[in-house]
């Protein structure tokens, strides 16, 4: 058995530092950079680059929408031509880095208000599949199970990798417990663990409702803002590790499904 | 003979147009495509791509300075090191949408302030060779003859195409006669395309002081701010075809020597 | 009987130049300037403060998103204290070159896609009118008639100037037949002049369902994107003159109602 | 005796915090505010604002190049009208937010590479003189003492506050010893803290030489990049209180001479 651990990386932007890249890039399998629109720039991706392959990540592009002021958190009303064309620009720009470095990208996930929006929004999920297929390579899309992001990205003929969430309620029909709702967030460390080690051996959720449903879990993603999470993150890795489970990049053959 | 007729375009931005790249994409063999830094965003990159390609151009990133409300024309002290990720990144920007199209780049031409700075100071040129260098796909670099430049790009074992101007007055070392100078730029558009010929036929110039000196002429930069400079633009296409001189993109071979 | 004239300027950018400054300077008795966010830059506020001056026409700030690639034309999800922060920040930073000139701003007329989200969002609304309140000098603010930015202005106790359309259809509610209608836009311009004159001297508009509703016309927005409209400018202003009207800023008085 | 105490604040961004303002201004008399050039964003400056005056510190604009990525630290070939409509924008911005809270701007410190360049360069220094007194106030402008930029103050009629660097050697002329210098720094606390009080009480400071030379010290720069600095900070203050030097804000009065 086999899973993916992924981090959004490479936030920091000229003077500005974030995130906690150097913990994480130890502990992930697959490394989400920002590309220069929400967060990054040409120095900090080339140094993040520099550090994935170091701490043996695979490269994935991690694009926004471009308001760096909002770091990307921010719904932008894009078309679905801008989304494309914003997307395409990103990868084509990290990618230059990670060629550089003798490497290549590997996936693609869209960040914050980008990845939320293009789950909804057909458009917007076309533009960025479609974005991913025309920079060629076989890159894997990564994104939320059963939205509009993997409906597009199998339109696309694409790879899309489904990404379980830790610490983060499911309701009965597989999508996430609002922010809003106070039981959104599952804050109990042996809970979360014991989440993802279900979701990858028995592929099943429980549910808020106490129900136990089917969820596909191809890769889990860390946080890195405070040490508790880079704590976190050692712990599910060694807890991982312990029951037998390889913690690998995610590959296009088991993202195809 | 032959020569490579080369433009600036794709230096729109949003919903602002700039240059007349419907007439001269007809017209050049080589495309300056702006990459988002000075000028140029994704979607207006795209366009452009599109436009060249059935224009029969070949594909060349301009690359400028991370300065749009200056236009790129204004210098700004990067490191070496900030040159080569701000090149490289631009360069891979553009190339996803060259190859998307299903091209790819074949020049690199630095823009404004930056193509100047890297002329004369050895360590940015050393950070935009290096870019091109790292880009790979045998990218030709694009500048002054017998600048830092060229020999930043012979160190780094990287064609370099040589650029003629056919509308500025030579000095006896080979150098451009400085804009300051009231004799800098020839306005008689018939003296501008005998100079073209001439550099062409024989490899030599006239100086402003009379002299006739050797000149490499790999390419000619055409301009399409106004109506003349396209009008102009064409008369040259012409008398070069009239001359038996073909117009096709500068390729590794010639621009290596 | 008076009215007021506006229209949008200062809107270039660096070396981009966009509209017809010139023209609607001599025209119009108020000039909406660009802030430097969705388009404007401080050396184009600058000259832009002079020739309305020189012009004639009352100064205001044109605030929009933080969106030059989109022209402040795309909604942008910020919070009311972001568009509070926004707005104020733009007020500020226009009112320094319409106070070095010896003048200062008259009004605040939102751009774009803030014009148009602040109209039907509350928190939105508010936020701008906060901004304009905590600006001083009882700025006047101009928008859509009966909209939440009117409510939002009123309950800061802010002057608010109704903005009329010469060539927009309205629906029987007074509000705009939206633009995916065929019938949104009025091409006649017989028709459009005549229903300016109306509006003023009457404060009633036919609806596109031929019913006469009441319509509050505190000031009237010309375009100038194309030579067209700037010739409709000329022909609107002199049939204001022809009849009698005055053709001069809004002032707080009227604008309060 | 009195002195002034500043610190550069506010150089947050978006998502991005930077610096130690809560400390820091509970220690200064004047807050220079990045005005969203080279830090600094609507938000960020209207919170920083707030923190100043509760802190009990002067309000003071902190302009800097457009040049975010770069923080300011790079220099930027802007002529002088860019420098003055640059300055006079990030001026009016700041200013906004400061009558908003019932408060006005008392000085206008140039950061980082326009610091530096306005003091070498008399057009820059002119760019940025011009604009300090076109936005009217009788604002105070900081810098170097005996440079270009205190030259183009004189001129102005502008008051003028020199600033003293604790930590700095000096040179005989009464310039810094160049930070490329390995001397340049001086890193023992007692002589820093003894230098400023020396310098405030006789107005002279022991240049690197060991000689004696007057200078001139209206204000003194706090870091606050690390814990040392803002420890350093507390101590110097404690030192000066014990001194019977005064800290509050310079005013016009001392600093006109």
């Amino acid at each position: 058995m086999e899973i993916d651990l992924n981090a959004d990386v490479g936030e920091g932007f000229g003077a500005y530092a974030l995130g906690n890249d150097e913990a994480l890039l130890g502990l992930v399998s697959s490394a989400n950079i920002a590309c220069g629109f929400h967060a990054g720039d040409p120095g900090v991706m080339e140094r993040t680059v520099g550090r994935a392959l170091r701490g043996g990540a695979a490269l994935g592009a991690h694009p926004g929408y471009p308001d760096l002021q909002g770091f990307g958190r921010r719904s932008l009303a894009l078309s679905e031509n801008e989304v494309y064309a914003a997307v395409l620009y990103q990868i084509g720009a990290l990618r230059a880095f990670a060629r550089a470095a003798g490497s290549d990208l590997r996936h693609v996930k869209p960040h914050g208000a980008l990845y939320n929006d293009a789950a909804r929004n057909p458009a917007l999920a076309r533009g960025a599949a479609r974005a991913v297929k025309a920079a060629g390579g076989n890159l894997i899309l990564v994104g939320l199970p059963g939205c509009e992001l993997e409906a597009a990205a199998v339109e696309a003929g694409l790879p899309y990798a489904r990404e379980f969430f830790a610490d983060r309620a499911y309701q009965d029909d597989g999508s996430l417990v609002p922010r809003s709702r106070p039981d959104a967030v599952i804050h109990d460390e042996d809970a979360c663990v014991e989440r993802v080690l279900r979701a990858v051996r028995d592929g099943t959720v429980v549910t808020a409702t106490g129900k136990s449903i089917p969820v596909r879990a191809d890769t889990v993603c860390l946080h890195g803002d405070n040490p508790e999470a880079v704590a976190f993150a050692r712990r599910l890795r060694s807890a991982l590790q312990a029951a037998g489970i390889s913690i690998r990049p995610v590959a296009p053959g088991d993202a195809r499904s």
